[in-house]
């Protein structure tokens, strides 16, 4: 009969390290209910200013809440992970803009800026200095992952084969997630919660919180994935396709270039017809911004397109 | 007073060249309708098959309708094209493999293909050998454009600044596209329809037909855009976003080979779970799966993710 277990946030690790002692082991079948802490490890509050940022110095790893040992899982089967419930956990949400980070160069960033979000109201994220932006929350863990087989620490900065750093916001509540496992019992680890993202979160953060998310695990056997898949409950980003969108565009031969000169695009955009900041307009891009590779196939030139849904503005 | 216009689908151009006489001259707040003609320049028939396609030999550019020339468009002005009604117009439509061609290498192709959709119910097109499968249309332009200040004659296939083949999906009936001028009278030209196609547009077709488009035309003398922007009338995929959808990611530091493995997991899934063939799974994806780039700043390794509408199985 299958079990809720509990695990909180009082011991994280920051690292994938597949000698990490498991916290907790479960069977498949069984239920957790996770704590978990933002990606700057409580470091910022609701009154924390742009100045913060380069004081906390350099980036050391996300605090994940984890490992979790899944009984039975070996090498090569694939761990379903259904996201049962997941609300954030945070009084306030941040998003910070750092130079070099992030998609677009340093030459283009201004300096350090921190963005304080309201999210009291639990549906929005609300610019605190702009009473007219408001952007839907849709909550999801930024990282779910399993260990490497790989031995020693690994930064839990990019996604990797088992996971991790994925970033896909798609895996909210109802979205059932498959990641490969490649160590005994898989090793799960969960963190990074965002309240909303765009496609891309091209500043490097999101709407950062604390959460709690609730996930159910079940073993496939018979599959073996070489990367993660997904399947979403139904419809996608349902809080924020709501109305128009406004797009702009950018085609080259590389898409990553175009995913930077469509967003500077939309900066520009945000900036002459909505009167925002730079930076509130790149910290905009990076929570609600979709890039879309629009075409991949019309040499040499490929399309990536920027979607900014106009509902934000209220 | 504004007026309303025909152009005919009997005269056609193939490539941009700013040297080619406007068919029509309209004012600003004039409407046209035009007939276009599909991508392959009326070749096929709903009795084509696989072996037609090498027949046709070497793509020598898309059929366009126009140019019209507006009158009062100066070079730096911008285009606001409406579209005010969208049909495709076509008893069938295709979708075309070919090696050499589309996102993967000719090594994954397994040789040329052609599939045939059955459109006539208006609402989906049917893939006529599977009955089960059935994507929604939401047909539009692939191309838009208008000419380009360069001289001389200039291929159809890449997207330009001034726009042209960006087989952006999202320009449906209600969107506003806005068109870089770079000559006078900007020289507009339309065609390539597209009855459904999933943003990436893989296999380089998607449900190709011809079309009958009503644009409303409007000059913005106050704007200067380097690339296209466009805004949609309401919510994104309509008839797609009905429902769950299956995602396959690749991560590692390069979109375009990301991109790639994403379609090709897509593809076995397909395969697998859905008993679909090899060519019928590649074309599946190019008009129906949507490539989006999850994360581009989670160094060093990008997202990417291919969602599958899972409404397509019926």
């Amino acid at each position: 009969m299958s079990q809720h277990h509990e695990l909180n946030a009082d011991t994280v690790h920051k690292t994938w390290d597949n000698s990490i002692q498991p916290r907790l082991t479960i069977d498949a079948g069984d239920t957790v209910t996770f704590d978990t802490r933002d990606a700057a490890d409580l470091y910022y509050s609701p009154d924390s200013r742009s100045e913060d940022i380069e004081k906390r110095g350099p980036f050391v790893g996300h605090p994940l809440t984890g490992p979790v040992y899944i009984r039975d899982a070996v090498p090569d089967d694939v761990l379903a992970i259904e996201v049962m419930a997941m609300e954030f956990a945070s009084p306030f949400g941040w998003t910070a803009v750092r130079k070099g980070r992030g998609l677009l160069p340093e030459a283009d960033v201004t300096g350090p800026y921190l963005q304080i979000w309201d999210i009291t109201d639990g549906t929005h994220a609300r610019m605190r200095q702009r009473k007219d932006i408001a952007v839907p929350v849709d909550p999801f863990a930024g990282i779910m992952g399993n260990a490497l087989a790989l031995e020693g620490a690994h930064s839990t900065m990019p996604p990797r084969v088992t996971g991790g750093n994925m970033d896909n916001k798609h895996l909210t509540a109802g979205a059932t997630l498959f990641l490969p496992v490649q160590v005994p019992g898989a090793l799960f680890s969960t963190g990074d919660a965002h309240a909303a993202q765009g496609d891309g979160e091209c500043c490097v953060t999101a709407v950062e919180t604390c959460s709690r998310i609730t996930l159910k695990f079940d073993l496939l056997h018979q599959k073996n994935f070489a990367e993660p898949q997904l399947r979403t409950h139904g419809p996608l980003c349902t809080s924020t396709n709501a109305g128009s969108y406004y797009a702009t565009t950018a085609q080259g031969p590389d898409l990553f270039a175009n995913s930077q000169q469509a967003i500077r695009y939309m900066i520009e955009h945000l900036m002459a017809e909505r009167g925002l900041s730079w930076e509130e307009s790149y910290v905009l891009c990076s929570v609600a911004v979709d890039l879309k590779i629009s075409e991949v196939v019309d040499a040499p030139n490929w399309l990536v397109s920027a979607f900014l849904p106009e509902c934000v503005f209220v």
